[in-house]
């Protein structure tokens, strides 16, 4: 009862602050599907016209851009459209060692990992459909050890 | 250590299934910002020219369209460009009121709450950047307390 009326409180006060999935529409589902098994990814199981990974408390989607584009109610422009993902990992090594396995997945690597001007360390892979992937060290942001990923220190302080 | 060796085996066997950011590229960041404050969203204190949200343990940030482009080495085609973000909401009555909200806040919505042809209830809102969300309900996936989202029923089974 009292996480029904939360919820309903909820519902009329604030849209609550987190994200649920992000899909990213693909011209080739079965090639898109393979490249993302191909960095170690597992789909889940079950759907054929769409794959879902299970990512932390997260869900990625793969799905046809042109249904995607109807069903959002978009108008494709046919290229990069504003967004881009990111995957904060826990060592520069560790930046260098998921763009070398992009680069043997089929991605372009859109720059290779380097220092940036933010104090921390990233490189950018481009998936087989047009998709950016910052692949970044962080060292003002904590990962936890099931991969949350919290804009703080490892001593709880707010980024600079 | 054992953790520092797992982190290494990590770093060879494979890229973690998970997302940690997602960049929105906007035009104009005071109101893009202003949006998303006015659906209730909290930004993290401490930068100017980028505005990052916590949303559960993930990020969503806000930054320059055409920086964003730079960075990530692509090439702006100036619309949509094959992603859409969601967030997954308790109800179908919720769906309504998120959508309600971020029309008020100044969104297009792109398509009204409805019956889907997956068996749940969804619409579309596109924020003042041209970035669509799908406000969904979907009651083959579960949504936590603490605000992940499962690929599973609340029973524990996968969905169908």
């Amino acid at each position: 009862m009292t996480l029904l009326m939360s919820v309903g409180l909820g519902s009329v006060s604030a849209m609550e602050q987190r994200l649920s999935l992000v899909t990213l529409g693909v011209t080739d589902l079965a090639r898109a599907k393979a490249f993302y098994e191909a960095l170690g990814w597992q789909p889940h199981p079950g759907d054929d016209d769409v794959v879902f990974f299970q990512a932390g408390g997260f869900v990625l989607a793969l799905w046809g851009r042109g249904e995607l584009a109807e069903d959002s109610s978009v108008t494709d422009s046919g290229g990069w459209g504003g967004i881009t993902l990111a995957q904060n990992v826990r060592s520069p090594a560790e930046v260098d060692s998921v763009l070398s396995q992009a680069h043997a997945a089929g991605a372009r690597i859109g720059r290779s990992g380097a220092e940036t001007f933010w104090g921390g360390y990233s490189g950018v892979f481009v998936d087989p459909d047009g998709h950016p992937w910052e692949i970044a060290h962080n060292p003002f942001w904590t990962i936890t050890e099931d991969g949350r990923t919290l804009l703080a220190t490892n001593q709880g302080q707010p980024a600079p």
